[in-house]
């Protein structure tokens, strides 16, 4: 069996690496904050001494850092991933960056003669303890089929969105989506208000026919509660529409609906709700009544 | 058990109340095509001959029609549902009207010295057949506990939205978000097209996520296949997203990205989609490019 | 020369009825609220008993009241116009009423055979007092040509929009650009101070240009200046933009700018400004910063 | 009197600099391009070098290139202008570039000792012809001083907006304004069709009330006429109104009309014309009934 190297130990990538440890998978683990490694080290995994190291002694390497610069930096650093790698290896980089960001740490990979897969994850911690993230892999085809039962020890899917980069992509639109069903959750509870309908019963109507989704309970609940602690920030919404929108306008596609909803993220960040939970533009599509 | 009375056979109306009379409620019919009528027959159902007749044999008259004016004729034209009514009755709309034509019926029901339940529903053709539909009721409490169990031969959850006309109110919410969600996958996909992602792709990592709702995967279905049949037409999703964002906007609550979306079924319309699926909606999204 | 009846002295027909008695035309007034007619009395104007009386001694009769509901009752009421009309004579409606409302009141007069023209007017009470209302007019053209030396007292330009209730469809049509030039200025100034300008040098760098319009400089100074006192309010504004986008999605003519555009005026009427000026829209576009 | 330098003699540059010429001031120009030039010296101009021999022969230096390539490379390229700047010289950027290219400038400039103002413009080839251009000026209140009367033979107004940068703030929010009025216009008058009123009578109708701006006559004629050969295209309205958007929504501003307005002429570069006059998102906007 392959021994798999871990790179990035946050609130994400722990229970990721957990997963792969508990599947059977000979681990060794690096963190920038040492301290975040000690539980491994108690489980019994090896931890490197720096992300060159990791690479010397793995098969594969599996990067879950906060963005682009991080990634780089572990990536071509002072004894960086690619001062370790060589041919026959494979880099995973399950980070959320810009397609740039992934295309440019494809390119430096390649160069080693290692392999490079580009899978962002959809999901957040929860379903990253339970294994349950959908993961958006893209690559050559080959590359992915040698580490999928791997990345099936983090997430329940395998989706295939093509070429390196295009994993990226495919979590723009998710996102895109995620936003998009937010607002309208927050129109529809907002409209219902208007309409003296009680905002539990709405969330009943919706939770047995065509629209119902685990958002709509998930966030409902949260609403319901006023409880905005983030599971996922505004901020980082309104980062990720911009992203596609700028995107999609410069090939020509106008997206009438997430340049709206785009527009309500801003207006949360300007009511100074940009680090409370996405489902925190409820209050914002309320606004104008209170 | 109450002898129940059902005027409306149409594609709903049939199936609900082939419903009620396979869970062995004594049943009568009504219909204005009476030819619509006969298969009933053929089950041992009583036919009547109008609206009154049917209403004097009965504890319980349900309405399935299809507008405001059919539910109105049916109630106060000649030989209609007032002649038969009398005190200790109920009636239930089912039908989706207009919630000033809810009143009125409601009013007129209720000077006979009946009741007045409105239960519109949420749901279509199928889950009417399976007994699935998510019915929305409005009216005092004691008169839905009194037809609840009825209700739910038909479908599988009963809302309690508030007083009589708070049904007609929370299905417009429904469609409000439905045609928001809609219009949301349009975007999705329509991004994921300028991003060459595959549709079916797309699809499949909205499956098991968070987002994951069966309308996405029925109209993700259409879309796929290009068959734009209605089972919801464009112009009904038009009509109801005109009503949702004039009642909102006179009470002084913006809907931003719902009033985008039904500038797009507005162009749906323009393009002579008025009749087609509400999927349609999604050649409208990408149409700039063609 | 024709003898002119003008029934309406509220604060747009007043300074309208004297511009055509100091152009030397034989004036008659009638007005609800008879000491707003007193002035007139004083200037030497007769001032008539009834609508009917009035009608019975003109040639042409104007009327410029506040609603539909108005018009009608000054047309049909008991001794209205409609009692003391002929062959021969015209009726012109100056008031601003809905095209349905415009239409009834053309059919009531042109059955006794007297003439309709249709002619509403863009200005407030400024140019009212001025002579420099812009009248949209509609109806035959030999009608219009009949009575246009008579309009050109009241206002320096007269438009021919088509048959009668086009001019309260160009009426629409100017008002739904009034209400989104209102929010361009507001979305303008307030992404200058997003970006530190000063709403002066905003209003200053407009004056000169391409985008230089009166309504910016007038609105501009209402923003600077704090005093949202009505000219035109919110509320007229949000009514004449509902009209206007139902009728054109009806149409199936998307018009995704004006559509954001009423949601801007909606929020506003939630956050209590319906009967503000529709400068105040400003402060529901700065709103999420405060 | 200063000598002046300008460097820069394209569509709109070339008039610029002969205005400054025709004002009396002695003149000396430079352009990559060294045919553009020749009409300059057979009016007595001198013609310089290489942008360093320029600055060497004069006191002001005004640069009026095409992007913030251009102008980086013009001031710090092999013999560029900051190889002949020092103490007491001024130069003015009229050339409209990023606000981080006008930083970058100002700061290369100011390390010579020289001082920097930033002058970008608002109005097209005609304006800069006639000397009606409106000058977005920032920088110290002194600098400008010193250069407005030179200004002032290009434009017929110096709008003081800040310091430097700000000047190329004020034209985003410029271009914001024209965007939006650009597809208001063509939402009225696509609302107009759709009512059957004449596309000539809105145009009218628009011409002498609150609402009449001059761009309003100049592209109802362009839509009229049907010819959208360029003034000011398309996909550069779309660049300029990205910039803001983005800008503002980091602000946490919200721009909802101008969000809408953004989306329209991405759909208009959708549909190919990215390379019209703007007037040309009239096309999209009544695209839906084609």
């Amino acid at each position: 069996m392959e021994r798999i190297g871990f790179i990035g130990l946050g609130a994400m990538g722990a229970p990721m690496a957990l997963n792969v440890h508990q599947n059977g998978y000979e681990l060794c683990v690096w963190n920038r904050t040492r301290t975040r490694a000690a539980p491994f080290r108690e489980h019994g995994v090896e931890v490197a001494d720096s992300p060159a190291d990791l690479a010397r002694h793995c098969d594969i390497v599996i990067i879950m850092v906060t963005g682009p610069g991080d990634l780089l930096e572990v990536l071509s650093g002072k004894d960086g991933v690619l001062d370790g790698l060589s041919k026959g290896m494979t880099v995973i980089n399950m980070s959320t960056v810009s397609r740039e960001a992934t295309l440019e740490a494809a390119r430096l990979v390649r160069d080693t003669g290692a392999r490079f897969v580009d899978a962002p994850v959809s999901g957040t911690v929860k379903p990253a303890e339970k294994a349950q993230l959908v993961i958006l892999a893209g690559g050559e085809n080959d590359d992915i089929d040698a580490v999928e039962s791997l990345l099936l020890t983090m997430g329940k899917q395998v989706v295939r969105c093509g070429d390196v980069g295009q994993g990226t992509r495919m979590k723009l639109v998710i996102n895109l989506m995620l936003g998009g069903m937010m607002v309208l959750l927050a129109e529809g509870l907002a409209a219902g208000e208007a309409f003296q309908l009680e905002t539990e019963r709405i969330l009943e109507a919706l939770d047995n026919g065509a629209l119902s989704a685990p958002l709509f309970k998930v966030k409902g609940g949260v609403i319901r509660e006023g409880d905005f602690t983030k599971q996922f920030p505004v901020d980082l919404v309104f980062k990720d529409l911009n992203l596609a929108l700028e995107a999609a306008g410069r090939q020509g596609q106008a997206l009438h609906a997430t340049a709206a909803v785009r527009e309500l993220f801003a207006a949360a960040r300007g009511a100074g709700l940009g680090d409370e939970d996405l489902a925190a533009v409820y209050k914002v599509v309320l606004n104008a009544k209170d």
